[in-house]
């Protein structure tokens, strides 16, 4: 594969000098390459791409390796100063005469799988074709068999197939249909591929101040997270930001039995719904002291383009089963402008087929803080720290030892995890409006642009490291069951983020 | 084995004629034949005895009518009317001249297990010997070698070591101990060993109703549960009831990313700590309308046998671990006289490594009530119901349907499981004292008398099909993890209660 690399250079610009091609150039190309493009596909997602899966992560880096110099751009891997953590696959393509450089960056970790909960006939990592969503009545398929013809309308499920192996994929194929298709690049290109984003990007500061020369740019195109749900294409200019708690609650030594000691001994489970319950009322309001401090408000073009994005919340309560949202007098796209206190999981001992009449002997909960500008993660946890706190508990922070179990009526242990800040572009940046034409040269109707969308990314890194600007370009379809089982992408989604990525690049 | 039983009785006359035997005989007879006895139990406990595993739930059965066999007691698995479930073991010794018929009562099926619970190196079915309680320094031996001294400190460690395997064992070596040293029934005994009281004994009412003749005896000596703290000899006249609910809401029909639509899209996890934390205070008190009506009053011996139990809250609060009780005005004996509200566990979405950054799409709660006498299990479990309703819930008993969903903004399924009474034997009835005094006659010290026990066992059976009373003698340590993981048997406690109950079957 490296001897088509070395020659490429040649054969870009043998192909750069030929005639004008159409503006349906790459829509034709992908058209006539979507067989390829599946099985390159397919094989990536099979490739299993948990963060903290050390072993199989650095498989995927080198399958993307490998898939970038196939296609002509030099790759290699970005440590950080930490020993021993995931790289970065990084790549960069010099355009003769440009002066300008526009960096693109997914990630190609996934979260973790609970392969248990994951839908019969779905692995996620053995993926599958499904003839659309599950929910709304999609079937599956099965593997995809190499040359069939496929429906756009089908999608694929598996771990990381929309998150983000999709922007992956989309960013590498996108340079690959422009050379193919004898387009000619005006800028320099940078390709990031960061293996650590679904816990928290914990070393990205560390890679991008070791090689903040290499990954300089005039502006970083994320590709990453969903469309607007009316399918269509989007444009985010910032990210909410994020941070993680795990709390536990704990009662006797020893899971008890419910009858002889109901009624006496403490119910973690109880003390920790209690707690929760204390956090945020039925209207979906966090209860906790000053939660909604510190919020920075929206300038007017961000208000502007709030009241122009179309409405999706009638859409999606009928799509999703909800009757009334949290708070029914809140848009979803309100409810994004402002933080969040979510409730990941809970677990304390069993339920089902496997409950015992017993009482459990902790609680444990999986809590979410989204953050938006004007929020720092640090301080919106010790919120919720200090909250706890009023409550009544002594909060350790590692398992607690029997001196402070025998001193404290509640115990909790809160486990702070790393957390990043939201991030937002003004949307009248010269780069901004570029980007914004560039994407909207490839269909008709208009775009949708969001000021913040609201999941998150450790874009603030790009703008404190790098000093550059950063803004989003999601591609994969809203209901791709992102972050849980059953992940899926629809696949005519996919072809359009090729060709969305492809006209970034064209950008001059 | 079934020659062995064809002569029998004549072996058993003989025995019988011989010379008067010391009040130590049964105990020497324990110790002279630990070691027989303890492969035997080893053997049982490795036969895998969850209730719902109805294929290895009949080995035990076929495993309890050949170990009776064995020592001499013509046994037949007892049917109720529903085809195919599982089987008790009935077993009957007719003593010549005798007037009166003594029954006794164990059960041989288990608790779900979870073996990732369990500690490492322990395996629900496959017993090991420990030093001592894991929870207070007690080390893992391994399995145990034929033939190897025992330490009576020891413990075994399996499902079913303590509840209530250990009853089977003890009531069947205690005959065969009788046998053995030549002690003169003077009573016609009959045994009774289930397999489906873990899951509420759901078809002991056919077998009792089928079999009443049979299952005729003057009073039913019931060996489960465990001894009183102290560690002392005890006998409860009472057991409390018991009825299972499972509790589900609802969220979105998928998971949703918990940045896309928090604040937005309804949190079942939020919905059920809220309903939960609704039902019970910081105090220990259940706040649910008339929860504590219908509690029949103690009797006066029985406030009397109240006040001389013996204090066991101090040493239980540091043995496991608990700084204040759930109400610290409340002893634990006192705790028992009144029904409980209990979550046996809860689980929504994943916590720890596999927690994912998601709204959950449902939230599932097991409960346990346990009732004392007075109540009825079918109103109680209705009192929650009501609760429910008033906290503005729309309850459905199945997985609700697309129309529900749409229709109503909080949805919560409620499966009330089967439950049972609870059952209190006066205990200055003829046949309480006569059980008394012969507990009493094996030790020096004074017996534990506990007017209710805090478990439950579906007695009321035997005294509204039978006819008949039903006193509890419970033999195994306080402190076997019963219904949990790593459930295990002090050994020494085992060889007691085949002298306890071998006192027992003497009486005239």
């Amino acid at each position: 594969m490296k001897n088509i690399y070395k020659f490429f250079p040649v054969l870009l610009f043998a192909v750069s000098a030929g005639a004008a091609v159409q503006a349906q150039t790459i829509q034709q190309y992908v058209s006539k390459n979507d067989k390829k493009l599946m099985e390159e596909y397919i094989q990536f997602l099979s490739i299993p791409n948990v963060s903290t899966d050390t072993v199989n992560i650095r498989k995927n880096a080198a399958f993307i390796q490998e898939m970038m110099e196939r296609k002509g751009i030099k790759a290699e891997l970005l440590n950080g100063t930490t020993p021993g953590v995931t790289p970065a696959v990084f790549g960069e393509i010099k355009t003769p005469g440009a002066t300008k450089t526009l960096g693109f960056y997914a990630h190609y970790d996934g979260q973790p799988v609970n392969p248990k909960q994951w839908h019969e006939g779905l692995d996620p990592f053995k993926p599958v074709l499904l003839t659309g969503s599950l929910e709304n009545g999609g079937k599956i398929m099965g593997p995809y068999k190499n040359g069939d013809a496929i429906n756009p309308e089908w999608r694929i499920a598996g771990r990381g197939s929309a998150d983000d192996k999709a922007g992956v994929m989309a960013i590498i194929n996108a340079y690959e249909a422009l050379v193919k298709t004898g387009k000619k690049l005006q800028v320099n290109i940078k390709f990031l591929f960061e293996g650590e984003e679904e816990v928290g990007s914990i070393h990205l500061d560390e890679i991008f101040k070791k090689h903040k020369a290499k990954l300089q740019a005039d502006s970083w195109i994320v590709v990453d997270g969903p469309r607007h749900v009316s399918g269509k294409k989007t444009i985010v200019f910032g990210v909410r930001g994020d941070v993680n708690m795990a709390l536990t609650t704990y009662g006797a030594k020893r899971p008890l039995h419910s009858g002889n000691y109901g009624n006496w001994a403490p119910n973690p489970a109880l003390k920790m719904v209690q707690l929760l319950a204390s956090m945020k009322d039925n209207k979906g309001n966090v209860l906790i002291k000053g939660f909604y401090d510190d919020v920075t408000p929206l300038t007017s073009s961000e208000k502007k383009a709030m009241a122009q994005i179309p409405d999706q919340d009638v859409l999606l309560k009928k799509e999703l089963g909800v009757h009334t949202p949290e708070n029914s007098e809140r848009s979803l796209m309100e409810g994004v402008m402002i933080p969040t206190l979510n409730i990941n999981g809970i677990q304390s001992a069993n339920v089902g087929a496997l409950a015992g009449n017993i009482i459990p002997t902790k609680a444990e909960v999986a809590l979410d803080l989204r953050l938006v500008k004007g929020n720092d993660h640090r301080k919106q946890a010790q919120k919720v720290i200090d909250h706890i706190k009023s409550e009544g508990y002594h909060v350790v922070t590692t398992e607690p030892t029997e001196e402070e179990r025998s001193k404290y009526a509640n115990l909790i242990k809160v486990e702070v995890k790393h957390g990043y800040n939201a991030q937002r572009t003004p949307m009248d940046l010269p780069i901004s409006r570029s980007v914004q034409a560039a994407v909207q040269s490839t269909i008709k109707e208009p775009l949708v642009l969001i000021p913040t969308m609201g999941g998150s990314l450790p874009l603030y890194l790009f703008e404190e490291i790098l000093e550059t600007k950063v803004i989003t370009v999601p591609i994969v379809n809203y209901d791709n069951n992102q972050h849980a089982e059953n992940e899926n992408v629809r696949i005519g989604y996919l072809w359009e983020g090729i060709e969305t990525i492809a006209a970034i690049m064209q950008i001059k």
